[in-house]
């Protein structure tokens, strides 16, 4: 399963052209969409989100992880194999945190360069054949050259901000495994803890772990991101009690 | 052919789990994207678009029709077979018009929990796995127990309202079977018929049935919601002349 | 491979119908979406994009083209052959683009209509079993004509002006091959040339030629729509220096 994490936008034609390139190099290979609207020009909010998403797919997964606004510049591309799951895509920290939560996690810099290579689109000309030589399942050695260490790494524990606003207007935290007793506040306003939507009145804010394991901060049956103002990147506050 | 119906959004990290847990459970089976941005918290729009929907589908395809504000509360979860299609969801009245619209509908209560559940995601974890069961023809009579009648049930006649607004800005409605000479009414405006999109002026009013039989208001070559500020809810009247 | 090109939306429920379609007619086809919001009501911006994206699909692609605002009206319904690839589609210029730039081009009148055919979405009733058709690799000669011309033809020449606009803000123009010395203008302002994005200063404007060979107008880490106000329509100024 080749799995796509990019910020290339559901609206555009870039998905499609990547999946084209995805058809011809590694036929009849599942593809699934998992996210196009990850923040855009932002690796570090990305690079939380795809280190929750990981685990919840099949061991042998291939993503494809684009956020990449330095493309076209050298920093450098890489293969990470983290956890029996395999990630394509640019070393500009987006990739650093799955890699860094797991200990077996191996790293390949990517040497190789398709005859076409576009200055502004990797996604279709050099990840996309990479991520299909793995999804067919040869991986391809003589493209890659193995090494200790990526260029750019996030701090990999919890981000205590905004990293993500879903159309429901819910805002996404980088801070897992909270418990219910925690104080949970953001934009001034402290935030209730309950299990899922049902059992809050209409309008009220509350904070749950969502399905992933990401706190998350809600409205039922309204935007909390227009509720409290709240947009990617804006800090969060977790008191655990004693 | 599993069809997916939900509010869960084009461009959030939802459908592209769904489809990892399809994928699994079902492998190979044709996964069709019907519509993710049903009119959120809103099941009794959704269940008259479904129903408008579901005849255009082959006989055998598995709708998994999540439209879900009461996820994690103990309303109940069914799976539906009307008309030789089925439809797997939560009992909220999201599958009540098209189960009322056919005479030999067939309903079961699923009383089997994964695993794993999260509190918010049943779309994932319990309605994806059931419907995978179902769209490999392997019936899980097992997690599932026969039942007579749903919690909850919408009137299965017309709804005189809005219940759609795509993104061209045409408002759909829940009214079937119009003739020509009707006249139709909505947001103080009158509008007239016309058969589709060419034959009017550019920027001009009119009502057409459309392509799945239900009364359309739109604007050619703009956008009715726009023109006439329409929004899901606003009451559509019809006069049906003898 | 079918390829779908429309301004049907990403978030409305036409793709999935046509997709159901397509399935039905051409199972275990690869199905793959380039862009759903073309222009609305816009064939000419339309017909300069399909163009650009063209050749970089492999030959034996079918692409099923649809912006269509004359939907239902006699305007001609037709398939066109050109450089290997095949195109259906409303004959109200869309397709005379691709058509005019290669030498070896044929085409056809669709005068086949299907038992049930809507009024406004011939994308799902006429196009789709076509392109099915063709993608199956049997060609439906008893549905066409051979005919020598396009009803409607555009201008094969590029486009001076702004076409598409993407989610970062890009604005995609429809003129190719442009040397890196040209001087590049639009909404007043000069734009300076830079192979890709990491070269230049943050919210700084600049142009460069495309992944598909298309002079684009863009803000590193910003949107140049907003920037300078640009839209669909606006002209762009090219001087090529000597």
């Amino acid at each position: 399963m080749i799995v796509l994490f990019t910020d290339f936008g559901v609206r555009d034609p870039y998905i499609g052209q990547v999946k084209a390139r995805l058809a011809e190099h590694a036929p009849g290979q599942q593809v699934v969409d998992l996210l196009h609207e990850a923040p855009d020009f932002n690796p570090h909010a990305g690079a939380h989100l795809l280190a929750a998403f990981a685990p919840g797919f099949p061991p042998g997964s291939v993503f494809l992880a684009v956020v990449d606004p330095g493309v076209g510049t050298p920093r450098s591309a890489v293969v990470v194999l983290a956890r029996g799951r395999w990630f394509v895509g640019p070393d500009n920290g987006l990739l650093s945190i799955v890699a860094a939560r797991h200990s077996d996690t191996r790293l390949w810099r990517i040497h190789w360069q398709p005859e076409t290579l576009s200055a502004t689109f990797h996604g279709r000309d050099l990840f996309a054949p990479i991520a299909a030589d793995i999804a067919r399942g040869e991986f391809p050695v003589a493209k890659l050259t193995q090494t200790d260490k990526l260029d750019v790494e996030f701090d990999a524990g919890d981000l205590a901000r905004v990293i993500y606003i879903d159309h429901y207007g819910n805002a996404w935290t980088g801070i897992r495994g909270v418990p219910k007793n925690a104080r949970v506040s953001a934009a001034d306003v402290s935030f209730r803890h309950s299990d899922s939507f049902g059992f809050i009145g209409k309008g009220e804010g509350f904070w749950f772990l969502n399905s992933v394991g990401l706190l998350e901060l809600a409205v039922n049956r309204g935007s909390a991101a227009t509720a409290f103002g709240l947009t990617v990147g804006d800090p969060v506050r977790v008191q655990r009690l004693n």
